[in-house]
C-alpha cells in the first residue's frame, strides 16, 4: 500500500490536561510528606511528567513555524514530498533543559531539609553542597552549549568533518569546572573522583573517543531510529541507577547494621545522592524521547534533526562521568559502537562516502533495500581487503567486476547491515528491528554488568 | 552622494596577526611573575583580546554562509537592495560565552594561588569559592539562554508581544541558583546580599522591570546604533568598577593601616574579587562589540540580529545584579530609559505601531527623516491628550486634519526624537548623535554617582 500523504496526529487532548494533576502531584508530594532522599526524586518524576506533555503539545503546534523558517525536509524512505518539520529536536532539547533548569532549587532540597531540621539537634550538619551545585550547573552548560551547536548545525549544515570536534566544544564546560577545582581536591575528590581516575589512568583520551562515538552515531542514524534508540540507553541507564542504589543500600545496611529504615545513615544518604544525579537528568529525557517519539513514530511527522541526537549522546555523556559508571553506559551502546566500527572505513575516506547513506526506498513495493557506494575509481588494496572480510562475515554485499575487481559495496551502516542480513524490509519494520536489537543491547550489557548472580552489587565491576 | 553597493571590508590579516602575541602575553603574565588577586584581570585582557581578533576575523568569514542559510536583510536605511547577513550577534555571543567559559579556571586563580601557597603557614586558608563559583556558572547558563533565545527570535522572528518573556525565561538560572542556595545564608549572605536586599525589600518586581527595559530597548534600535551604546555602557561599567576598586582600597588602606602594600589584607581582597566578577564580563563584552562595531559601521557590512542585543542586556542584568550596582548601571542606561518611557503609549496600544518603527530613508537627498505611523480611526482622547503633550515638550510631530483631528504622528523612539529635534541628517550622523547622547547618559551617571566632590567612595550612593 502506498500512501499519499502525511496522516495527521490524533492526540486528546483531554489526556494532555488529565496528565497535568498527575505531574502536580509528584511535585507537591515531597512538601507534603517529605522522605528523605527521595523528595527529589518524586519533584524529578513531576518535572518530567510536565516535559512529556510539553513534548507532545509544542511539537506538533510549532511544526508550521520550523516549515516557514526553512527548516524542513523531504521524508527520503516516503514517496510523497510534503515537507516534513525538521530540527524539531530543539523544541525537546529546550523543554529538556528547562525541565533542568527550574530543577536547580530541587535536586539539593533534601541537603536544605536536613540543615534545617537537623541543626538544633547539632548531628547532620552537611554543608550545602557547591561542589555538587557546580557540577549540576557545568552539566547544564554542556547541555545547552549542544543545544545551539546542534541547532546551528541544522540552521547552516555544518560539513561532516566540522561536526566531529562539536561534543568536544561542548563539554569545554565541564572540563573548565573540573580544572577551575582542581586545587580543591578535599572537597572535590568524592563527585570527580571518577574524572580524576580518567585522568589520571591516561583514560582521558576515551572519553573523547566516547563523545566522538555518541555524536558520530548520532549524525549516522535516520529518523524515528535514534529516538528509540536513546529511550532505551536513558531508561537503561534508570534501570541501572535502581539496581545500584539497591545493591548499595543493601551492602549499607549491612555495614551500618540497619539504621537504614530510621534516619538513614550519612554514609549511605551519600551514595544515594550520588546515584540520584543520573536519573535527575535521566527522567526528563526519557520523558522528552517518549513525546517526541510518538510524532516521529512511522509514518514521521516530524523529523528530529541534528539538535536531539547531539543533546542526548550529550546527556548520557554528562551522566556517565559524573555519576560514575562510563564503563557501564559503554555497554548500553554496544548497537552505536557496533555501528561505529563498521563505519569507519567509510568515515575515513577509506570506502566513498556518499551524503546520505540510509537505505534506498523502492517506492514500487514500499520496502527499503540496502544503499550502496560506488567505486569510481578502483579500491586500494587496503579498502578491498576490508570490504572482503567484512563481506566474508556477511556484514556487506558487494558487487563486482568480472575481472573481480570491487564496483560497489553497500553503505556500511548497521541499518544497511540488518537489510544484507535479513533482506529487504520495510521502514516500521527496520526501526522495530533496530529497537529490539538495542534492547538486547541492553539486556547484555545487564547480564555484563551484574553478572549470572544477580542484583549483588561488586564495586569492581563499575 | 548614493552609494551603489556595499564596500568591501579592508582588515588586515596583519594586524590581526599581531594582537595575538599581545594577547599570549597577557594570559601567560600572571604564570610568569604573579600579581596578587589581579592575575585574573591579566588573563581576562587576553582572553578578550583573542575574542576581539576571533569577532573581527569570523564576522565577515561567516557572513556569506548567514545568507545561504536565509539569515539576511535587505538595509532599510539605503537605496541598494544586496543582501546584507543578518543575525551575525549569534557570532559575537557565541565567542563572548565561549571566552567566558575558558576563563573559568583562571576566575578564581587567585583563590586556588593563595590555598596552595599559603597552606604550609597555616594563616590564609580561604576554601575554594563554590558560591562563587555557582554564580559565575548560573551568569553564564543565562547568558547561553539569552543566546539561544535570541537567535530563535532572529530564525522564527518571534512576535513583539511574545518577546517579552525571553529575558525573564533566561534569567530563571541566575534566580534558580539564587533560591538553591536560600538555605545557606552564611555562605551566600556576602554574594547575594544585593539579591536578597533587592527581594527582601520589595526591589524584586523593579529587576524585572529593569530587565523588560533592556529587551525593549534591544528590540527598538536600529542597526549600529545599539553596538556602539552596549560598547559605552560596558565601558563606563568597567570605569565604574575602577573608581569604586581605587575608593574602596582608599578606604581599607584607612581602616587596615596600610597593610595593602606587602599582600593586601584579606578584607580589602574580598572587596576587589567582588568587584572583579563585572569586568570579568565587561571586558570580553567590549572586545567582541568593538570588533563587531568595525563591520557594522556605516555603511554596515553586517546586521546584529536580536542575539546580540540581548545577550548584551543580559551581560549588564548579570552585572547589575551580581556585582551590586543596580542603581549605578541603571544611570548609565538613561538614554534607554528615555527611549522606553517614550516608546510606552506605541507599546501598550494607544497608538498604533507599525512592524518597524526606523526612520524613513529618502533615496534622493540620501537624509533621514522621522518616520510616521498612521491613525486608520479618530485616536482615543488619552491617546490625542498624551500626543498633545508630547507634542509640546517636541518630542513628536503630529499631522492635523482641518478638524484639529490627529492623523499622524512621528514614531515614539528616540531616533525620530533627534530628527524631530535636530532635523532630517544622513545615517552616520544620526548614530554619531545617538552615541553622543549615550556618552552624555554615562557622564551624566558618573556626576550623580560620585558626586561633584570626585571619586571619594561613599556607601550610600552603590
Amino acid at each position: 500500500m502506498v500512501s499519499t500523504a502525511v496522516p495527521p496526529h490524533a492526540l486528546s487532548s483531554t489526556f494532555l490536561l488529565g496528565l497535568a494533576p498527575v505531574a502536580s502531584w509528584f511535585i507537591v508530594r515531597p512538601f507534603l510528606d517529605p522522605i528523605p532522599s527521595l523528595s527529589g526524586l518524586y519533584t524529578s518524576i513531576g518535572f518530567s511528567l510536565f516535559a512529556f506533555i510539553a513534548t507532545l503539545y509544542l511539537v506538533p503546534a510549532l511544526g508550521p513555524t520550523f516549515i516557514k523558517a526553512h527548516l524542513s525536509g523531504r521524508d527520503l524512505l516516503k514517496d510523497y514530498a510534503t515537507p516534513i518539520p525538521e530540527s524539531l529536536g530543539l523544541v525537546c532539547a529546550s523543554v529538556y533543559t528547562l525541565a533542568l533548569i527550574l530543577f536547580i532549587p530541587f535536586a539539593f532540597s533534601d541537603s536544605l531539609t536536613i540543615h534545617l531540621t537537623q541543626t538544633p539537634e547539632g548531628i547532620f550538619v552537611p554543608e550545602f553542597p557547591h561542589s555538587r551545585l557546580s557540577v549540576y550547573l557545568s552539566s547544564l552548560l554542556s547541555l545547552l552549549m549542544t543545544t545551539i551547536l546542534g541547532f546551528l548545525d541544522d540552521v547552516f549544515d555544518i560539513r561532516w568533518r566540522h561536526k566531529l570536534p562539536i561534543p568536544i566544544i561542548a563539554s569545554i564546560p565541564l572540563l573548565m569546572v573540573y580544572f577551575a577545582e582542581r586545587g580543591n581536591t578535599h572537597i572535590v575528590a568524592l563527585v570527580f573522583s571518577q574524572c580524576i581516575e580518567l585522568t589520571s589512568s591516561n583514560k582521558g583520551p576515551l572519553y573523547y573517543l566516547y563523545m566522538s562515538l555518541l555524536s558520530t552515531f548520532a549524525t549516522n542514524s535516520i529518523n524515528g531510529s535514534e529516538v528509540g534508540q536513546a529511550l532505551i540507553i536513558a531508561t537503561s541507564v534508570i534501570l541501572n541507577d535502581l539496581f545500584t542504589s539497591l545493591g548499595q543500600l543493601a551492602s549499607a545496611e549491612v555495614e551500618f547494621g540497619g539504621v537504614w529504615s530510621a534516619g538513614m545513615a550519612y554514609g549511605s544518604k551519600e551514595l544515594v545522592e550520588r546515584h540520584l544525579f543520573s536519573p535527575y537528568f535521566m527522567l526528563p529525557l526519557v520523558a522528552v524521547c517518549s513525546g517526541f517519539m510518538y510524532h516521529n513514530w512511522y509514518p514521521a511527522r516530524a523529523f528530529p534533526g541534528d539538535t536531539l541526537c547531539y543533546v542526548t549522546g550529550m546527556a548520557f555523556a554528562v551522566v556517565g562521568i559524573q555519576g560514575h559508571f562510563s564503563k557501564t553506559l559503554l555497554l548500553f551502546f554496544l548497537p552505536q559502537i557496533f555501528n561505529f566500527v563498521l563505519s569507519c572505513p567509510q568515515l575515513f575516506g577509506l570506502v566513498p562516502c556518499p551524503r546520505h547513506r540510509v537505505p534506498r526506498f523502492d517506492k514500487v513495493t514500499n520496502l527499503l533495500h540496502p544503499s550502496k557506494a560506488i567505486f569510481m575509481k578502483p579500491p586500494s588494496k587496503l579498502a578491498a581487503t576490508v570490504l572482503w572480510i567484512l563481506s566474508f562475515f556477511k556484514l556487506v554485499d558487494l558487487t563486482l567486476h568480472l575481472s573481480g575487481v570491487i564496483l560497489e559495496t553497500t553503505n556500511l551502516t548497521i541499518l544497511n547491515f540488518f537489510l544484507v542480513r535479513l533482506g529487504p524490509m520495510n521502514e516500521k519494520k527496520l526501526v522495530q528491528v533496530l529497537i529490539c536489537c538495542q534492547i538486547c543491547g541492553s539486556v547484555l550489557a545487564f547480564s555484563v554488568r551484574y553478572g549470572l548472580a544477580g542484583l549483588v552489587y561488586d564495586g569492581d565491576r563499575r
